[in-house]
């Protein structure tokens, strides 16, 4: 059988990215590596929409989201943390275990934060420090409104830290001209590489906050996430530690890809295909999970009486086709179904056809060839 | 021209791994991979000579290092550095921005910490929550005598955390049996993978002391090296975070490789050609850096008259052969060979060959004939 993954992450690869992580190793410290790292450099600036550096550290993408809160909010410090998912959460927690007081906007899963919202809460804490917030909640397959978050920050003085790792590269999110402070995405989703690097671009304003808490009594206590380390190497197209370095490498490959598509193409791409995705629902009468959905996911409610953990067994057992399920409380109750990275509108009609196929056995009938059906004429509704 | 890379990290990868990390990307949370998961982590126990649970982290190598220093001290502990070279001073000053207090321990360049000298220290300093050391000094290629701090650390109160990045896997250091705290190392050195994955192993006394940090008031501030999580997730066979996981799904043959061998014919290999590296430096006319070399490179001296960055590059666009500089201070004074990994003696002889050929170039006359044969016989005289 063949197998398709469509999970939200890890995403598959290009053969060529993959194909050049089979290429042997080679030193880091060495005039060729630094024209990689210039080069993937300057096609993340693009991918971030942003003129500053953009860091790329080993680890996964909770790594830069630690490097965001450890270097821009000291202890004691304040955030505002909204919370649409799982995600949002991992924010907050971060906040937490790194002593940061939280003031936490929370809505119910499937919804998405209201930019009011976030006016109301900055009104009432004016000494936020930061604001976190999540471009795509993965966990909920829901977007929020960055932009309209970034014109409320913009004019405060708390930072707007955004968790792009689903979403980056997927939609529109322009770091400089929003005003976005602070943005971290990961590998394995828009960037079309395996897991193991992660990234953070900073605005100008939020480096000035960088550089006067260290120099301050509340200096943050990071080494490997110190990330003027990253910055100050990267002048110099290098890197403070031993990086994954096959995998930049690979990154440059892929980056290539997308640069040459285009950013914006790249953005519409996924809107088409989230549209067929999300066209699929009400054939199959499911209904979508996400108020205001992200496009890098479609998130299917699982019917109270279907088994939702069985359905993601008998897609990958009898099709080859690899979904994600729910996390913690949603575990069982919802389907994720991505559509980003190395992930076409044809994969999407397959696990829409397999779906199609799999849900009668669990007691769900659906009319075969009406939600297939449906994902094409949204898609060759056109772009 | 054949390139052949022997720098004391990244080290060459098998060809079977690099191919592995060619397959397409997978899922992660898989009953598949946790299977990879259960037998990465047996095969890391057989390598650190461990019953204790060896985590993996995705990160460099300095990843794991600042784990383990951030979950055994809090901020105004103190620590004992062992420092013999750079990466001796990596931990101090990874104790430094954790606001650690630092009692240093410091030998020359080129010479290796007694633990008569640790004895001392611990005697002056018996509040001393950790002392950091360094199985191999990969700037000097210097040796430490593990096993004699251990001796003295399991008396006292002190933890003893070890570098084992350049070292583990290559020489005897042997985790329960010696008595050892904590243990870290990197994936691309004798683990034979390209970088991205850091592992760290804790003693049982050492988890003692996590566990009551954590409940205590001066709980350490963590998340993405909060080795708990990592703990308790393995338990489970799971990552807390999205791991590298085209990587450990790689490490898992690069292991299997090393315990087909045996690690302690592994040992054995690596010191009978750290002796056959040794011979050449006579016939080279070329001094030996440390004073207690380690078994996994060897660090020759380069002439006061002679250009030891210009070498470097004249090894690597003559004949193909990529070793390494000196760092910092000892850039250009220092040649670094490494046999460590998947290097073989082969690749060894291959790089006294291309020194023998090229010293004279740099007005530095060697006999031609002379290195590669004292190299021979070091070699033939057998394991």
């Amino acid at each position: 059988m063949k197998p398709r993954l469509l999970t939200p992450g890890p995403t598959p690869a290009p053969e060529e990215t993959l194909l050049e992580l089979a290429r042997p190793v080679t030193f880091h410290r060495s005039s060729q590596f630094r024209a990689v790292i210039k080069e993937v450099s300057e096609d993340l600036q693009y991918v971030f929409c942003t003129k500053q550096p953009v860091l790329t550290i080993t680890a996964s993408g909770t790594g830069a989201m630690e490097a965001a809160i450890a270097n821009t909010v000291p202890p004691g410090g304040k955030a505002i943390c909204l919370v649409s998912g799982r995600w949002g959460e991992r924010w907050r927690n971060i906040c937490k275990a790194f002593g940061v007081t939280v003031v936490e906007v929370k809505v119910p899963y499937g919804e998405s934060v209201a930019p009011a919202a976030l006016a109301a809460a900055l009104k009432e804490h004016p000494d936020a420090a930061i604001v976190t917030s999540t471009l795509s909640e993965t966990a909920t397959g829901c977007r929020n409104d960055i932009k309209g978050f970034a014109e409320i920050t913009r004019a405060s003085e708390a930072l707007l830290i955004v968790d792009g790792i689903s979403g980056l590269g997927v939609m529109e999110c322009r770091m400089d001209d929003w005003g976005i402070d602070v943005v971290v995405t990961g590998s394995q989703k828009a960037l079309m590489l395996p897991p193991g690097l992660a990234f953070i671009g900073l605005s100008q304003r939020a480096w000035k906050r960088v550089d006067s808490l260290y120099q301050g009594p509340s200096a943050p206590k990071a080494f490997y996430f110190d990330i003027r380390k990253y910055r100050d190497n990267l002048a110099g197209n290098d890197t403070p530690f031993t990086p994954a370095n096959t995998l930049v490498r690979a990154l440059r490959l892929s980056l290539k890809r997308l640069r040459d598509e285009g950013i914006e193409n790249c953005w519409k791409r996924y809107s088409r295909m989230a549209r067929a995705a999300r066209a699929a629902a009400a054939p199959l009468r499911l209904e979508l999970y996400a108020k205001d959905p992200a496009d890098g996911l479609t998130v299917y409610k699982v019917p109270e009486a279907v088994d939702g953990v069985a359905i993601l067994g008998a897609l990958e057992k009898d099709h080859g086709i690899r979904v994600a399920g729910g996390q913690d409380v949603l575990k069982g109750k919802i389907i994720r179904l991505a559509h980003m990275g190395y992930i076409d509108y044809f994969e999407v009609l397959a696990a829409v056809s397999a779906l199609e196929l799999t849900l009668p056995k669990f007691g769900h009938p659906v009319e075969p060839g009406a939600a297939v059906a449906a994902c094409q004429r949204a898609y060759a509704g056109g772009a």
